[in-house]
C-alpha cells in the first residue's frame, strides 16, 4: 500500500540528503506550446536523475542487519547510479549488476560511487536474473528499479514537491517505463490536490504500461531499440500497475524523432541537457498531444545522463531537419576549375562548405563527369531553397541526398 | 560614478522583471577543482546570459521622451538580444546594428523580440560606428554593451546576489571582456565584503583588459577569433578600467582549448549549456588557475548562447581527446576479405566501427594494398591502447590519425 502519508513522512526524511529541484517556469516553451509550462529539474540531481528519490527511501528503510549485508540492484542506468552513490555514502556495500556488453564508461561511473559492477548475462533480463539469485543466495536485499512502495514512495516527493513549489498545476506530466514515478506521483498529487490531471508519457517503441492498462495486467512486450533508454521497459510493475490504472488520467506515447526534437529545445532553449526518457514529458506537450489550452503544466524532466556522443548524432540529425545543414550531391564535368566554379556559386550564397567528397565511378557519372557530395552549414529551409535555385539557375544537376 | 548604493537601488528595480538565477553548490566541480564550487547560473536568463540586467537598468533610467525615440545597440549577440527583449516588453522602439555576415539566426532571434535589426559593415567596429551616427541623426541613446555606468550598475546586482545567496563565498570569478560584468560585481562584493576576493578571466586570444591594465589606459589589441565571442572585445572601457583596477583582484587567462573541456564538464556533470565566455570563469579554476585551496568559490557562469553546431564540434574533439574517438589508417591488402578480417579484430576488441574510408592510390600504397581510414567508438584511453595492441599482434600496419 502506498500512502500520501508515507510519501510526506519521506520527503521530511529524504529532504536533507537530495537537491529540492527548481520547477522552473519556460516563457519560451509556454509560447511554443500554448500552455503554460513549468518544468520540473530532476535531471540537476546529483547523479543527473530522479531515481535517487526512491533509491535513498529504501535504503533508509533497511533494518542495521540488511545494510550490513549490502544491497543488489540491477541497472546499467539511472537506478543503478542511484543505489551505488547513496548506498557508498553510508558505507553500505553494493553490488550493480548490469548486461556484459554495457559501455565501460557506466561501470566507471557507478564504480567511482563505490559499488562494485559485476558483468552478466546477455541483456538486462538476464543480468537481472543474476541478481536476483545473488540475492537469495547472499540474503541480501534487491533494491527493485520500481516495483517496490518504498521505491514508489521516494518517487511520489517529486508530486508533493511541485504542487508545493506552484499549487495552481493543472496537469502534470511524468514519463513512464516501469511506472514507478508515475505511481508515486499520481498517488501524491491526487491525494494533494483531486483536479489535478495527471498524464504519463510512454516510448511508442515500448508501451508496456499500455498494455498492462489494456489488460489489467503486466504482459512482457517485445524487447525494442528506443533513444528513451531510461523508459524502455518490457513489463510494467505489479506493485505499480494497480497505482497507475487509480491515479494516472491519461498515457500519452512519443516516438523517437518526438523526442528528440524536445531534447534539442531543452537544450537550445532552456541551456539544459535532458535524457531521452528526461524529455519525453516535454516530447508530448510540444507535439500537441496535451487536450485543452492554456493550462498550468508542471512536466517532469526526469534525468539528464545522455551520452554526449549520442547528443552530438541528436544535433546533426536535428541541424539537418531545420535546413541548417544540406547535403546535395552535384554533377560536375571532371576537368579542372569545375569545382572552382560551384564553391563561387555556393561562397556567393554565404552557405560553409563543411565537406566534399569526389564520385568518379559511381551515381552513373560519365567519363568526362564527376558527381560530388558537398555538404553544407546553411541558415535554415529558406536559404537551402534559395541555394537549390541558384545551382539550378546556373545549370547544374543536382539531387539533395538527405 | 558607480556605488554601492546605486547598485543595491537596481537590485531592487530591477528584482521583478528578470530571474533571480540559482547559485548552485556542485559537488562534482568541488570534487575535481579541491575547492567548493558554486556557479551562478546567469545562462538561465531568458535570453540566455547576464547582459539582462545592464540593458534593463539602462533601459529604465530613460526619460519618457527617450523611450519615445527609441533606443539603439550595436551587438550581433547577447547584448543585443537582452536590448530587443527587454525594450521589445516596454513598447520601446530598438534597432539592433549587427555586422553584415552575422548568421540569419542571430537575425531571426533579436527580431523576434519587437527589435528591427540592421547589418551594417564589415566587422563589429563598424557596425558599431554606423550605430553612433545613427543615434546623432536621430537623437536617440546608444546602450552601449558595458562602458556605461548604468550598464555596469545592473552588472553588478549579479554580485550582490551572489552574497546574500551564499554570505560565506571567498572568491567570485567572471568572465571579463569590456568589463562590464567585473566592474559591477567588483564594486558591490567589495562593497559588501572586502575580505572577498574578485577574479576576472580573459580569453588569451584577446587580453585588452589585461593591456588596459598595463598602460592604465584602455589599449585597441589586435582582433583575433575565439570560442569564447561573448568576451572577445578589443578595447576596454573608460567607464570598466579604473572600477576594475580599484576591484579586481587579479586576471588570468584561458585559452579555447581549456573553454572547450570547461563547456563539456558542465554539460556532462551539470547539464547546463554554456557558451564559450559564459565558460570561461570555469576554466580557469577547472585548470587550477586560482592559488590556494578549499575556498568557496562562485563562478559565474555569464551565457549560455551556443550555437548547437559549434556545440557539436567541441563533443566530436572532445571525444578524441578522452579516447573516447579514435581515427586509425591501416594498411590492407587489397583482396576480398582483407576488411573482414580488421572488421573481426575491431568488433572482438568491442569498438564500435562509425566510418571508414579507402584510398587505392594515397599514402604511398602499392597497387596490391589499400590504405583505409577507419573511425571508431572506443571507450577510453586504455581501449585505445588495447585496440593498437592487438592491430599490432595481428600484424597491422597502423597509424593514428588524430
Amino acid at each position: 500500500m502506498v500512502t500520501l502519508g508515507m510519501i510526506e513522512a519521506a520527503a521530511a526524511r529524504l529532504g536533507p540528503f537530495l537537491y529540492r529541484s527548481p520547477l522552473v517556469y519556460s516563457e519560451t516553451l509556454s509560447g511554443l506550446t500554448g500552455h503554460s509550462i513549468y518544468l520540473k529539474l530532476e535531471n540537476l540531481q546529483m547523479t543527473g536523475s530522479f531515481k535517487e528519490r526512491g533509491a535513498l527511501n529504501k535504503i533508509l528503510s533497511l533494518t542495521d542487519a540488511q545494510r550490513r549485508t549490502g544491497v543488489v540492484a540491477a541497472s546499467a542506468g539511472n537506478h543503478g547510479q542511484a543505489v551505488a552513490y547513496h548506498a557508498g555514502r553510508r558505507g553500505i556495500p553494493a553490488e550493480i549488476w548490469m548486461p556484459k556488453h554495457t559501455p565501460l564508461i557506466k561501470h566507471t561511473a557507478t564504480r567511482a560511487h563505490g559499488a562494485e559492477v559485476v558483468l552478466f548475462g546477455a541483456n538486462y533480463d538476464e543480468a537481472y536474473a543474476g541478481a536476483v539469485e545473488r540475492c537469495r543466495q547472499m540474503g541480501a536485499v534487491l533494491l527493485h528499479a520500481f516495483d517496490d512502495d518504498e521505491i514508489i514512495v521516494g518517487q511520489g516527493t517529486i508530486g508533493l514537491e511541485m504542487l508545493e513549489q506552484n499549487p495552481a498545476l493543472d496537469v502534470i506530466v511524468v514519463p513512464v517505463g516501469g511506472g514507478g514515478l508515475a505511481a508515486g506521483v499520481g498517488c501524491a498529487a491526487k491525494n494533494v490536490n483531486p483536479a489535478v490531471e495527471v498524464i504519463g508519457v510512454q516510448t511508442a517503441k515500448l508501451p508496456s504500461m499500455q498494455a498492462a492498462l489494456a489488460a489489467h495486467v503486466p504482459i512482457t512486450i517485445p524487447a525494442a531499440s528506443t533513444l528513451a533508454d531510461g523508459i524502455a521497459v518490457r513489463k510494467a510493475g505489479d506493485r505499480t500497475l494497480p497505482l497507475v490504472e487509480q491515479h494516472v488520467d491519461q498515457l500519452l506515447t512519443v516516438d523517437d524523432e518526438e523526442i528528440a526534437t524536445a531534447i534539442l529545445v531543452l537544450l537550445e532553449r532552456e541551456k539544459t541537457l535532458a535524457e531521452g526518457a528526461g524529455a519525453a514529458g516535454l516530447a508530448a506537450v510540444l507535439h500537441g498531444k496535451l487536450a485543452g489550452s492554456a493550462k498550468k503544466v508542471g512536466i517532469v524532466i526526469s534525468g539528464g545522463n545522455l551520452d554526449v556522443s549520442l547528443l552530438s548524432r541528436i544535433i546533426e540529425r536535428g541541424l539537418v531537419r531545420d535546413g541548417r545543414r544540406l547535403r546535395l550531391n552535384v554533377r560536375l564535368p571532371d576537368h579542372p576549375g569545375a569545382l572552382e566554379g560551384l564553391a563561387a556559386l555556393i561562397a556567393a550564397s554565404r552557405a560553409n562548405i563543411v565537406e566534399t567528397f569526389h564520385n568518379r565511378a559511381h551515381y552513373g557519372v560519365t567519363l568526362s563527369e564527376t558527381a560530388i557530395d558537398i555538404t553544407m552549414e546553411t541558415r535554415g529551409r529558406e536559404h537551402v531553397v534559395e541555394i537549390e535555385r541558384a545551382l539550378g539557375a546556373a545549370g547544374y544537376e543536382f539531387t539533395r541526398t538527405e
